[in-house]
């Protein structure tokens, strides 16, 4: 049967002030009203019923994605004790499906990212079950069509095409070979990757058996492999907590790319027939929600704008903002902090997080 | 004896949102720690003691000027039933002055200037009483020697010198005859004016005997002379609030410039020597404060600033404000609203409060 393992365990700094360690971007109802893992779970509705989502987060995390997810069984939000990076957090997820579904085809994805429409996902997700369920060997991968040359993604090279169907939608599934994954580019790369017309961004969604995985870990990474089989061989005891804290903390961080995809044959990957952003930035509110007229996105209940322009305004509250004379900002109020930056310095953030850190200011981080 | 007559009814929205209708300028702290009105009161001290030191400000504002201000006897507190601009103001403290002083000595001034050093506004202030002392009709101003072609003040054209003499700080009192009182004049005007060397900006500070100025307004100003005369015959009955409110109203607002100056004889105007400053905007707070090594101006208990010049930020409270790739802005903020302007748009801060008026929105103006 498809599982659906959603990764939120993310602790990104770049919707700070909104996000904080303890409340992340996925929490946060950045696209509307619904937050992100909401929204993820929401899609996926109609194609994996709630007993069958596996949600892998931050262990400081799941009383807060439980109360967002009240329709999940409690028993779906896993707590990692640390943060390890997606090999390990698909390892456990993988080993939890297997003990009650020996034959479990996994659908994992990214809990922080936007999809449009639910119904292209599902079906492009069924396309894939589809073809492990032929092939079981098979790892399936979604790429996304490149719209710039963007350094920030890793990249999937596709190699001889595997097939094409038709979704519901009308969209077609095109399936290929992947001839090699590649990690995030220079510029000057990202721009070749581009015009080759071969590339897609790496969307961080799979298809595979739970089994399959499994074994490719065990083969790829077989410290990281063992160390997880103990935990899961815990599993109901009254050493299990123990065993899972020390066993997790005792795993080298890596990701699933590094650990498996790298590595791996028989990988397959989709051309993903939906609209996907990795809501990797304060910028991604206005893609999301779109501009008015002004080109301005407003996210606040109260607010006076004049003479503002390309401006992202987000209060979290009551709280009115006010804005003169602005063009291409980013003004983000919340109860105890304020953020006004510049639209095109927004890497920047990352230092004022960094700088709340060196002093020690943790009540903002 | 010398009187000091400070006009406190200012309701400015230029500073808005730390300014309110019921917490305006001269109330805040802009310069430092002491509220405008505090600095001013302070200024005076050991030329004027609080017994001789009159406030004329809004009746809704007393209290909080009384809570300011307690070295002052609460009667030195005086609340305006309505506002009707300076020649009411001044007119009406001229009468209770009177009542107490016959021969009193009045130096107005308005709460919510800039001035330093105290010493030479005390020494010229001296310097305008003895004046006064030997030519009892003399009306004396203060004019401030024009460092660009403002529109936004009244000009002094100064006549034939009167004389000048030596003050304790070494500074000279040059006094003139005053040629003529020049409205806020076009730009054009403006840099005539600059050209010239023989203008000054209106500081709005005069001296003269309180029968001096009563006088003139009975001639200049019979109808709000008359009921100036009707409120202070009531003054100690029971009737007199009744009045007070009735007659105030009555009058038709008009500055002490329109009403008086303009028409005068024998005013003498004494080129300052102090620095002036009538903390018109966000902008002055620059000037007041002083800027950093990146051009800024922090007013903040807790301030994340990066890669961040020319920047003006302010706030009231704990609240942290950080600051991203900012040049020339203003951020302000308050407990219940914040304000991200360009410094270069100040003007249209005001549009905001229109705008805030408009909505209904009291609870922010």
């Amino acid at each position: 049967m498809l599982h659906a393992v959603i990764m939120a365990g993310g602790s990104g700094t770049r919707f700070w002030p909104e996000s904080r360690a303890d409340w992340p971007k996925q929490l946060l109802p950045l696209s509307g009203t619904r937050s992100l893992i909401q929204d993820t779970v929401d899609r996926l509705a109609t194609l994996v019923p709630p007993e069958r989502v596996l949600i892998v987060t931050a262990a400081r995390l799941v009383d807060a994605v439980r109360q967002q997810l009240p329709e999940l069984p409690p028993q779906s939000v896993l707590g990692e004790p640390c943060k390890r990076d997606t090999a390990p957090c698909i390892g456990l997820a993988a080993f939890q499906i297997l003990r009650r579904d020996p034959d479990a085809t996994l659908a994992v994805m990214p809990a922080d990212h936007a999809i449009l429409p639910a119904q292209a996902l599902r079906d492009a997700i069924g396309c894939a079950a589809e073809l492990v369920e032929k092939e079981p060997g098979r790892i399936v991968t979604f790429g996304i069509r490149p719209t710039y040359a963007a350094e920030s993604f890793g990249y999937i090279e596709r190699g001889k095409p595997l097939g094409s169907s038709r979704l519901s939608g009308g969209e077609s599934c095109d399936v290929y070979e992947v001839a090699r994954f590649r990690e995030k580019p220079p510029a000057a790369v990202a721009r070749e990757y581009l015009a080759a017309g071969n590339f897609y961004w790496n969307s961080g969604i799979f298809v595979w058996k739970a089994r399959t995985i499994l074994a490719a870990l065990e083969k790829h990474q077989p410290e990281l492999f063992a160390r997880l089989r103990t935990i899961a061989s815990a599993e109901g005891t009254s050493e299990f907590q123990a065993t899972f804290e020390r066993e997790f903390a005792a795993i080298r961080g890596i990701s699933i790319d590094y650990a498996v995809m790298e590595h791996a044959r028989d990988v397959a990957v989709i051309e993903a027939p939906f609209t996907w952003d990795d809501v990797g930035s304060w910028q991604a509110m206005a893609r999301l929600r779109g501009v008015d007229t002004e080109g301005n996105t407003i996210a606040a209940e109260r607010h006076v704008v004049v003479n503002t322009t390309g401006t992202i305004i987000r209060s979290t509250d009551e709280h009115l903002i006010a804005t003169v004379g602005l063009t291409d900002m980013i003004v983000v109020h919340t109860p105890d902090a304020t953020l006004v930056a510049n639209r095109h310095d927004e890497e920047a953030i990352r230092r004022v997080v960094k700088l709340l850190e060196e002093r020690g200011w943790k009540e903002y981080l």
